[in-house]
């Protein structure tokens, strides 16, 4: 029998990514052409290891003899872990968040997932500036919401007048990610708090819902030239965050993250609630026991971010080298490059530059995927020596185009 | 603001389940009481602890030095795992099953919702003996698909005829799970033979599909009196199953388990690529990378279940003491039982006698939950002593309803 409809043409969508296919080639291209032939920058999958103070903590809790400790426990999450998480949230968002309003999820994809599932009305909108991360798309429709992307400033800053203009009975949430997959954009104090008023004062006005604004924040630690991603929690009642270790502790694949909800939000009680409840019945059930108590242990180390400053500028210089223009990240680590003007006859998309690039042995991810045609995205959490071979390989495919 | 209207009624509806409600009130009376005076039976949280063999795979794991060993992985899991777990398929299933019919997933509620995603048409039924897991009717709501709860017979054996009747043209799956969570009830080969028949029939009518059999298989390995559960790919094509290690190891909090395609599905691969898909898409992404290594290792080995077997008898003789009559269960460590006649004036309800367990500190969870009024369940996962205190408990509760 064939699968669902509705599934089928997710598969086939913009939005299925590129950038799982090409992570998925890449493995077949570096099998063919050998390891250091390929340039992946497709996925952003951390290389850094995660740092000594969580390996550490995994043969703590390898040897820890304790009754039950692979278990079940509650699905918001282990009250330690709670209570450390809370600890974070509470330095980040500079006001005291308690444990209870901590619900531990699989990862920050899990958190949005279970979010959206607690808050979305059927047809309810999820406005997120573009470009983005390509399956908040799914996050929200498969909740029965709709993702209304709303473009950035050219800059790529928070343009509020237009999220303000997309504001509407329907809308449910305003999605926020900061730093920015792909655009590497931080946003202001000052355009979150304009955000926070346009917020509000749409939510005052009869027959309108009051947001919630949604942050999604793995890549809160990552950012550079002394910059800093501002609280949220004391400019916007009804804001939640969704988060994981995935890039701050470099341990992507054993999920683990968690929400937040603003002890102000009106019925955060309620929500957190919700959010526990629906990573029950959407089968996540608990975060993983084992990295739920090693986060606990190490969450306030880092790996040294300070390779990734090093990478984004051989990369930018790769890129000069190239002709390539791009936006200068302030945080995670990805560069959002503008795909140059054709010069040879032919498709002049971002999807047809990424194949071009992938002929050259250079694995990116078209713009298209995160709402925004025309560019392109490069992770740069890669070797250093993936960078110089980029170098020429990028010239070359731009002499070619 | 307040959550979705949809998921406070899910809240609030007899499948938000009282099991989850029981456990966490457990964890509250047992800190009030004491540990020992509480006979908590609300939850499948298995009280043996993995066997030796899953301890050294995790102390390995937390010793190997292996760059990006936390890193992402493609959606479906670990090449290694999925050769491991299709060797375990292959075994249960008599059939040689390729490592590409193996999802891995973060455990089998995961592999059920994905599954569910991936095959659910909107307004699509799944069919589901009852009684049956309460989260079952989530798993496929959620995808805007509808649980049709057929009842199984008196004595909780498969009742083909029923289900045949049931089918309809909007059948997208019939769901099965044997040994059954809360009968422990196993099918047997004839029985599943004559459902095969059935689907197959109902499938070669015009207007129908043919309909998916997805099999939950947790228990799969927990049998007592020498039974055997039946292989199914054999019997009919379209099966898919779904499992975890939560119950075989162990290890329910850690959230590791896989879905397995029948290789001779019409659209098999495809298949296998929507489950993948929608673990993506719902923010799985992957099963834990650590304990897709832990599996991988380890699968072979299980606790000593003879425990449960002991258990078993003592919950019956505890049982027969009180006068209360069950199922004997074939498989699982559950108990199916009746609730007795009430002799007090009042509600005669399976809620009603639940509430009542528990003012005597015995924690069950209504049969309601299970599509299945009348009854209780009591989970025999627990220490002995639980099953000791409880003899008296039961004896003065029936008395006294």
């Amino acid at each position: 029998m064939p699968i669902a409809k509705g599934i089928a043409e997710a598969m086939t969508s913009p939005q299925a990514s590129a950038i799982r296919k090409m992570f998925e080639e890449g493995i077949a291209l570096k099998k063919k052409y050998g390891e250091d032939a390929v340039c992946d920058f497709s996925l952003g999958n951390p290389d850094l290891e995660p740092p000594p103070e969580v390996d550490r903590a995994i043969r703590a809790q390898a040897s820890l003899v304790q009754k039950g400790k692979h278990g079940y426990m509650p699905n918001p999450g282990y009250r330690d872990t709670r209570v450390a998480m809370a600890e974070k949230a509470s330095l980040e968002q500079g006001v005291a968040v308690p444990p209870d309003n901590i619900v531990m999820t699989c990862g920050a994809a899990a958190a949005l997932s279970c979010v959206f599932k607690a808050i979305l009305e059927p047809q309810g909108e999820v406005i997120v500036p573009a470009p983005c991360f390509p399956d908040y798309y799914h996050y929200a429709a498969n909740h029965g919401g709709r993702l209304i992307p709303v473009p950035a400033r050219a800059d790529f800053s928070l343009d509020v007048d237009a999220v303000q203009k997309a504001l509407s009975p329907k809308t449910c949430a305003v999605l926020i990610n900061s730093p920015n997959n792909p655009s590497g954009k931080i946003y202001t104090t000052g355009e979150l708090a304009a955000l926070a008023g346009a917020l509000t004062e749409h939510g005052n006005r009869p027959g309108n819902r009051v947001p919630y604004l949604v942050a999604d924040e793995p890549y809160r630690d990552i950012v550079y030239d002394g910059r800093e991603v501002p609280a949220l929690f004391g400019l916007y009642g009804e804001t939640l965050t969704a988060t994981s270790f995935a890039k701050n502790l470099s341990i992507p694949g054993e999920r683990i993250g968690y929400i937040a909800v603003n002890p102000a939000a009106s019925q955060g009680a309620q929500v957190a609630a919700a959010c526990a409840f629906a990573a029950r019945i959407l089968g996540f059930v608990n975060a993983p026991a084992f990295f739920q108590r090693v986060v606990a242990a190490a969450w306030k180390c880092r790996p040294d971010f300070s390779s990734y400053r090093t990478r984004r500028d051989a990369l930018m210089s790769a890129l000069d080298g190239a002709g390539i223009t791009y936006a200068v990240p302030e945080g995670a680590f990805y560069l959002f490059c503008k795909v140059p003007p054709r010069t040879q006859p032919g498709d002049s998309s971002d999807g047809a530059f990424c194949e071009h690039l992938r002929a050259n042995l250079v694995l990116c991810a078209p713009g298209s995927s995160f709402f925004c045609p025309g560019w392109f995205r490069m992770a740069y959490c890669v070797p250093e020596k993936t960078i110089d071979t980029a170098r020429d390989a990028l010239k070359r495919a731009v002499e070619r185009w």
